[in-house]
């Protein structure tokens, strides 16, 4: 009997983890997901060192339960970053967007885990030889900051599975008990989800954006700016103007001066739907209303178990 | 109950449906699909009419079980090959690339069962409205010609089930029972299998290219040439001279000039590995080695049938 290795590892009831997303995700969000039984996460990439220090704390007094950090490697005051999860006794430790031996046994040495966000199997073999705890395997259906491989939820969950030892999350695509079970189905233990808490109660993200979240369809959503770093985003006025620039050939130069400083902050986090960078996943278009993490978390896992029930009586499963 | 639509429209065992893919399904891999309880496809898009007539005889004479002719509807001499397939009763037709309002009609007024290709929810939508029996709906890690939205498997079949009401087939990144599975979880009533059937036995695909997809790994296809058409191939030398033309900014007529006529026959066919156009899905990373169609789908439908037990006994699913 197998036994599922995200809860173990963790100590949650479902493995259930919210994305550490630039902009939407707080101590509001990752304590909310957290005391529901998944795992809540403080995403740091937008936060200044005093910024996260108050959300940890705001967070600790929200939940009991375990929740995690999400720390880009490329993060510019990292040290400050990591005295404070560290100093404050985060259990857990999500790293993207770099090297995972930079952190990961200083992280692990302080009793902390560690968990190492890939894009393909390379990657995959590299973080979990540096140590860490699990991976994230992310498709390329998932919004913001994207691999180069264009690898899809589909087909890299198999392959890194097929490659690594440690315990592996989905992530990219996944919005609901349904994709739930699917990534699981391909050898996933457990799943994250960003693009589903953004458009989440206590998400952070501007009610603007929210709102553009639910009404986006299948097709709205556009990797672009892969010569900088390959971001996926809703096809507004902003993107068309990167558009524009592409059919002018434009040097990576220009790329970089109209795309700036915080557009991923105008658009997500003050709403400006016009010229801001409004991350999301292809999974957008499946999203209709906008739920607590508590009705998300319930929903996910009530669709979940009927699934794995209809599998072995209705005969669309048994021919 | 459900009962499973696509198994009861085309009067098959499985929801197994292998592509019709150039080069690759002629009536050997068609008709030993057939036998083995899927749907096996002659791909009539690198056919010249005589030579499809051929194939459907030989089909005939291999199989007396369903099959069915893959008609790309932008092909040169339509006309001759729906006489074919009509002449020689054909009971089912795949069309791709293009309008399905041109020749669904036709073909169903002549007791054809119809399916139409679609790679977005605006196409599925245009196709049941055609009066197609079904649509494939196919996903960005497929091989050879993709869409233009880029929406993975995972992300369009959820939404293609939601806005159709006519059976759906989930393409793109399919390969063995466990993704079948997954795809079926998410909406979808059966699957089509590229990739897999063409590293099979009775495929026409050149030894070479086939020993090729075999070593295939994660990240080693690429979709390219998106101002012509769309097309996901293996990263090899003519993938790099095409990369070499974008880094020089090359205009379309240049890209058009250097594809050229006959490079799928060329990489395919004759397993020229250097300058043939290799298209392959995602999921080549996942085959490790050629069987015939027969083994292919007995171990499709053994894992098929273990997943669906495992997920209601296992501790991994049950928390």
């Amino acid at each position: 009997m197998k036994e599922n290795r995200i809860v173990k590892l963790f100590g949650i009831k479902y493995p259930i983890i919210q994305a550490g997303m630039v902009w939407c995700s707080g101590w509001k969000l990752a304590s909310a997901v957290s005391s529901s039984g998944g795992l809540g996460i403080i995403g740091s990439g937008s936060m200044y060192p005093d910024v996260l220090k108050k959300h940890i704390l705001k967070c600790k007094k929200a939940t009991n339960l375990p929740f995690a950090v999400n720390l880009p490697l490329l993060y510019p005051n990292i040290e400050e970053h990591v005295s404070t999860i560290i100093e404050h006794k985060v259990p857990i430790v999500f790293t993207s967007a770099g090297n995972p031996n930079t952190w990961t046994k200083e992280l692990k040495s302080n009793n902390i885990k560690v968990v190492h966000v890939v894009s393909s199997v390379k990657f995959a073999l590299k973080a979990e030889l540096s140590g860490v705890d699990a991976v994230v395997a992310e498709g390329f259906e998932a919004g913001g900051h994207n691999g180069r491989e264009e690898t899809t939820t589909l087909c890299l969950v198999p392959d890194v599975v097929n490659a690594i030892n440690i315990p592996l999350i989905a992530a990219g695509g996944i919005v609901d008990g349904k994709s739930m079970l699917s990534a699981m189905i391909l050898g996933a233990d457990g799943v994250q989800m960003g693009t589903r808490f953004v458009a989440c109660k206590e998400s952070s993200a501007h009610d603007s954006f929210k709102n553009m979240v639910l009404k986006a369809k299948e097709g709205d959503t556009k990797l672009t700016l892969k010569e900088l770093t390959p971001v996926r985003m809703l096809n507004n006025n902003f993107y068309r103007e990167i558009v524009q620039l592409y059919q002018e050939n434009a040097s990576k130069e220009k790329l970089l001066k109209k795309l700036g400083k915080g557009r991923a902050k105008k658009g997500m986090y003050e709403g400006d739907l016009i010229n801001g960078e409004l991350e999301i996943g292809q999974a957008s278009s499946q999203i209709r209303e906008v739920y607590s993490a508590a009705q998300i978390i319930k929903d996910i896992m009530n669709e979940f178990k009927k699934l794995k029930q209809q599998i072995n009586i209705e005969s669309k499963f048994n021919f």
